[in-house]
């Protein structure tokens, strides 16, 4: 059966869907959707979509995937859900939930709506950046999925499970919630370390000379996408000042101990915190 | 050429180091201490050490590495330089400079002595985690190098060449300067983020679902050991306590753009940050 996909914003994740969704239903028909006339060419180029299109022009669509920024799923997804039918599986693969699934709360067409998040990615983005096995192992998160209906959620986790996906399920707002300490927080650290190190280190030639694979590691997010991220540091404000106010006073608590020479102290306390080693395995 | 090699402490470094020099030198001899014996059994077992003694028993020798954490290299260093004589080379590869070079300034055996620090290591540790390759490409910065006499600095300048390490000489208290911001400070925002997450995420199966490789890549150097960290954060105290200072206002000044929604600053400063990727790509 030859079916017809949309993905709008054709990056590094509507870009690796492409490739698996390709995978999955090698009849189908993909087309895509982005502001950017470049990504779309090299989009076609790259072979990821067959065709390019827009959002007022979505014309019988089996699957519509929205991957842009969160605060465009939101302007987006409205319009998108007004021109398909309940046949039609709409997905978002934003990086919170709560305000998407808000949105679009009471849609006529609400139902063929299925929020998730997948926990993939990497400091790259673009079509260039997209490959294979992007989502391979990784979770993906659905939100509200009794608000979908049957027949598309049962589509929705044959595709993921297609794609070897791990699926779990959460409310939006605990989502958010949750998401702002393990993943936006680890965001903001490394913008401001790199920060930090950089104004003091204006003569670069220390830093090339000195850093190691250890501040390669943690200043590596610092290297995202800041049209991406400011976005979701504003869709998800509370969550991620609660988060960051948390960071600051554990901050503060260690430069406080350094202060008073309370080595023993920070020694037993970095031993606990090294129980993150059982934790991280549980990741990969 | 026999040589004879006494390697203290022979965790990651120590036993690395122990494997590159029996590929320069296959005929020498090479003796671990430790204070573990655990440690020194298991790395003759590895073939990392073909014997172990003590510190009062090194007799000879022809090469002294001390791989300690920093405050044993304080108490050990001068023991070290009063059994040798000036044909000895005698390294350590402790991570700060100025309280190691301060200590032995004025001991009668001085010039055998130089002062190294290799930006290489992992965040394990232990005779297991050693393995050929961990100093290769890497950085190597040499302190206070004209007090090393020119035979000895020679040799150890050879040394590093066949482990094909990059040197640089800086002098002792900016060492301890740079390095608080590329490297210690970046064990210290992992710690208390790992800190931060933990406490918060008291049900553990949150974290397993969410986190992804942003998570962990900024969170990874929180597994690294709680004793080596504590003694570095207590050596190169006010260098680490005044990176920290500026970390935090950095995370305060964001934090209040985040309030005050200033969002689009927030993401001309993302911006600027992003220039981190040119940085980095001359680390590795």
């Amino acid at each position: 059966m030859k079916r017809k996909i949309y993905i709008v914003g054709i990056g590094l994740i509507g870009g690796s869907f492409a490739l698996e969704i390709r995978n999955i239903y090698p009849q189908s028909e993909i087309i895509g959707i982005d502001e950017s006339e470049d990504n779309l060419n090299q989009a076609i180029e790259l072979n990821l979509i067959d065709d390019k299109s827009e959002i007022d022009k979505i014309l019988n669509p089996d699957i519509v995937l929205i991957a842009v920024p969160v605060n465009s799923i939101i302007t987006l997804l409205p319009k998108v859900l007004d021109r398909v039918n309940n046949d039609t599986l709409v997905l978002d693969f934003g990086s919170t939930k709560y305000s998407i699934c808000n949105s679009v709360s009471d849609h006529v067409n609400r139902s063929s709506f299925l929020a998730a998040h997948p926990i993939a990615g990497t400091e790259f983005s673009g079509p260039m950046a997209a490959h294979v096995g992007l989502f391979k192992n990784k979770n993906i998160i659905i939100c509200e999925e009794q608000a979908t209906n049957k027949t598309n959620l049962k589509l929705a986790l044959y595709i993921f499970n297609e794609m070897q996906m791990k699926v779990s399920y959460m409310d939006a707002s605990s989502h958010d919630k949750h998401i702002a300490y393990v993943s936006h927080l680890s965001h903001l650290s490394s913008f401001m370390l790199g920060k930090t190190v950089m104004d003091e280190e204006k003569n670069e030639k220390n830093i090339f000379e000195m850093a190691g694979s250890g501040f390669e590691s943690t200043v590596r997010l610092a290297k995202s996408s800041p049209k991406m991220w400011t976005n979701i540091f504003e869709d998800n404000k509370q969550n991620i000042l609660k988060s960051l106010e948390d960071y600051i006073i554990n901050l503060e608590q260690i430069k406080d101990l350094i202060q008073r020479d309370q080595f023993d102290e920070i020694e037993l306390q970095l031993r606990s915190i090294n129980y993150i080693k059982t934790i991280l395995k549980g990741i990969n």
